[in-house]
């Protein structure tokens, strides 16, 4: 496989291109072609076979693609293999609905604890995991040594959170907070569910449609 | 504002200049550079004014771009003045951190109530939004003709239950459930929340950082 600097639109298409493809593989199909991909995915076959090629060569002309094999490299690349274990904190309804429903085995994360100031909650299981009490968190994450945190915490405590487990070793946070979050020590990276934006582009949809 | 044919990267990038702008205007910033919000929001300048190139003239040669002015233009642009009208299909964790939590007010939409099949739920509320038993959703929407749907059900009853709020009138949906949702209808868009693309960019980042 080639390695180069990939752009981050491709990056951002590649999850994408995974839910798709594991959808196929779900269902059975063996091969498809670029252009029925691109169907499905309303993005035009060419930009497929451009966005793919960033990564080595795939598929094989008037055969398409492997859908197994491609599925298998692409989730390679977006590296569900590498044993991520990561832990939650804050459960509130959020915290509670991502423990309850969210499949994080199935793209490569494993879901070691999770965290919470409710007495209420403390020492409760939500599929399997034990929510432990916040004073234990940096003793937990010291020991134990997990590499990404979810952030479903209020916002005035996301960014000294952040930088206290920075501090502590974890190196990526999947943050639900809507706050930016920053830091100054390499390495780190931070993903931001913003639902708004999906909401806004509805909204522009439905007004122009 | 001109009008013209606008790219869907384009469409996408919009939520996000507005969320910025957003927090300037809060934070009472009056005026900035493309430069300026270019770094911020982590893209070039030139693409800032590409992009809002597509919507008409903005900002001025040494000064920058007005900071409410934009805002509220790309509000605009956005459709968060055209009084959308909402219910939420799904008072779970996730339908109740959305009721509890997410500011619908702030980008335009009304919160008009909210449905579930649960008996213990319905006639409660969350923030002022009654939560009404599902056998009365055909009628409600059919009389006050809400335009929006945020669904967060099970997957299985999820292309069937739009396929219904369509023939009723809905226009939008916000989809929480990670199936794909389809119909023929013109005019109805569809946006779908994939939480698990963030956490595999995520899970990209760490792997190759």
């Amino acid at each position: 496989m080639k390695k180069q600097k990939i752009s981050d639109a491709v990056i951002h298409r590649l999850p994408r291109y995974y839910r798709y493809l594991d959808d196929l593989y779900n269902k059975g199909v063996v091969r498809i072609s670029s252009s029925s991909l691109g169907d499905k995915m309303d993005i035009t076959a060419s930009q497929i076979r451009q966005d793919l090629s960033c990564f080595g060569e795939f598929g094989q002309q008037g055969y398409g693609y492997n859908v197994a094999e491609l599925r298998a490299e692409i989730g390679h690349i977006l590296g569900i293999d590498n044993g991520h274990r990561l832990i939650i904190i804050g459960v509130g309804h959020l915290g509670h609905a991502l423990l309850q429903n969210f499949d994080f085995e199935k793209v490569g994360f494993q879901v070691d604890s999770a965290f919470d100031v409710s007495p209420a909650l403390v020492d409760t299981q939500i599929r399997g995991v034990t929510i432990r009490p916040m004073d234990q968190l940096a003793e937990y994450v010291a020991r134990y040594q997990p590499n990404v945190a979810v952030l479903t915490v209020p916002q005035n405590v996301a960014q000294p959170l952040a930088d206290q487990l920075i501090d502590l070793g974890i190196r990526g946070f999947w943050n639900f907070t809507n706050v930016e979050l920053s830091t100054e020590v390499p390495g780190v990276f931070f993903e931001d569910v913003h639902f708004v934006d999906t909401l806004l582009t509805l909204s522009y949809r439905i007004s122009r449609g």
